[in-house]
């Protein structure tokens, strides 16, 4: 049966459902059958998921801080796979591609895109159903990339390239890190620790990483933190403060997305110096007195993945990076549930789900 | 009588007292008698104040909007004058020497200042008694700025570089206003007019400015403002959206400081953009949510005038730029009254104070 648009959709039909992650209420996720995504349009792909995870953002929906759970709905933003239906305007995929998709999808032509910022592309869209058996790519042509199909090894780095390295790496370029300079990072989740990867990349010489998890700490240090800061509120703003001699940091990274995170990083950034924001801000009030005294900046938001795709990927492949080792879990896909209860527990940085 | 530090503060004073500008209540200024400023430190400077202005900064205090007013105290931060006493640390300047006063002093030599921010110096200093006799400036070495003492033609634009023309600057410099680009400025008081001049100058090919009053309009188009839009609110918005083609501008500058202005910048910048805002915020709560959708960055806050005072003393010189005719109302000192009726009532945009 083809599409409507001539993907060969049944390609993928198994019994007219997938299996998927799916939300049901806080704390009530469940590995269920729900209907298989389909082309609906010229721009769509469907993508067979090969690997997914669980995102350090998910919690928000999971933890019921997202607002009311009013039915059931997929989750899951972060995956790699096969294309297994395009629609016609995708024209640079064929089916059996193996892909890396970018949590959010863009065009890749409209203004937004290619000024850079995809992720407020005009025609923007989201990958939905991530921790599942499949995925719609919507602007398929546009957003995804494809790459030969890795070893084992390889994936996980490939991985976080949908999301959190490509995040951790937004927060740097938006707090405009530069060779020589020192960076704080405010959060040691998954995308912290990418931020203390990307800045470290980027040739910053200092890279202070806010981390009171011992594994954190120790990922951190390889991913290049040259001072660690395990205290936090105003006890950490004053080691970070007294580490750069009062003068505070040149750029600073906040991958949280939480109040007192964002205070942090307006507490030990220098004046002049501009606060890369990638956490999705739940409860942030923004001290706009002090920005304006202090000339401290704030620039960020959703990562634009597609931009940095390319780069990223190169980088993976060269060795010089290795994000996928923010995953210090693995389960199946199935288990999806005890995934999430343990990166709410924090038990786990990240959750890779197998299949 | 020579001071702790070696200054002749005696050559400046006359009755033991000067008469300044004071402010005893919301909407009650005088010009009243109070004590001459004296040389305290090494690094201050006494400097008789040739000539000052009222800024739109200092309505704030005036209508008793930046707290309550429990004793009378001097107001006024925008001034040209003669040096008449240095401390003895001051040794690029001598007694005579006619000077530009930043609003903001600093000594220009801390990691902060030398970063380019000496607004937010480590031994930070203002301005106090602008519209006064005489004005104490704290950090003179690394303030000041000397030259010839202009004709009365050119008095009007040298005292706009003590605070507004370098703030509207500082405003175009933060939210990155590059050649060829689109810049819309909110707020048609005499920081945004000066805001559209700094951005004309630095070769936006498009300047939007968001003014409705008929003379401010014209005085816009004069500094180079290609596009007026007259409305506020939702509709303003819409009508620049509509002159981006829905994209947004490319660099946005807020210098007023209200929420409103805000909230309006936020929406006309595009995605990826930066808003350069200047204007003292009152009572601002800013959309981190929209920052965050649309990687809208803001930058900006208190002017670090110094760094700008060379490159912006050149253009006036050159006659490049003419910042001078935001004054619209001349007014003895005297008269200072007067003068802060008329921008409180908006029959004036700004008034200069001659002595």
């Amino acid at each position: 049966m083809a599409t409507p648009y001539g993907g060969p959709a049944s390609a993928y039909r198994q019994t007219g459902g997938m299996r998927a992650t799916t939300l049901h209420a806080p704390l009530d996720i469940r590995y269920t059958e729900v209907p298989d995504p389909t082309i609906t349009r010229p721009t769509d792909a469907v993508v067979k998921v090969v690997s997914s995870c669980i995102c350090g953002s998910d919690l928000w929906s999971y933890r019921g801080e997202n607002g009311p759970i009013d039915e059931p709905f997929t989750i899951g933003h972060e995956c790699l796979g096969e294309v297994v239906a395009l629609g016609s305007e995708v024209t640079s995929f064929k089916v059996g591609n193996f892909v890396i998709v970018p949590f959010v999808h863009g065009d890749n032509t409209c203004p937004h895109c290619r000024a850079g910022f995809q992720s407020a592309c005009q025609n923007v869209g989201f990958t939905v159903s991530g921790q599942a058996e499949y995925a719609l790519v919507t602007e398929a042509e546009g957003s995804m990339v494809r790459t030969e199909r890795p070893g084992d090894d390889l994936l996980p780095s490939l991985l976080t390239l949908t999301d959190v390295m490509a995040t951790g790496w937004h927060a740097a370029v938006m707090s405009g890190v530069r060779p020589g300079g020192t960076v704080a990072v405010v959060g040691d989740g998954a995308v912290g620790l990418c931020g203390v990867l990307a800045a470290s990349v980027m040739g910053a010489e200092r890279v202070i990483a806010l981390s009171r998890h011992e594994d954190r700490q120790r990922l951190a240090t390889d991913f290049g933190a040259t001072d660690l800061v395990a205290a936090r509120g105003e006890e950490g703003e004053a080691e970070v403060l007294e580490l750069t001699k009062g003068i505070g940091a040149d750029a600073v990274l906040e991958c949280v997305g939480t109040d007192q995170a964002m205070k942090t990083a307006f507490k030990v950034a220098r004046p002049g110096s501009t606060v890369g924001f990638v956490g999705v801000p739940h409860g942030v009030e923004l001290p706009v007195r002090r920005m304006f005294q202090r000339n401290i900046g704030l620039a960020g938001g959703m990562a634009p993945v597609r931009r940095y795709l390319p780069e990223l990927l190169d980088l993976v492949l060269a060795g010089r990076i290795d994000p996928g080792r923010v995953f210090d879990k693995t389960l199946p896909v199935e288990e999806v549930a005890e995934g999430y209860r343990a990166m709410h527990e924090r038990t786990a940085i990240k959750v890779q789900l197998t299949y």
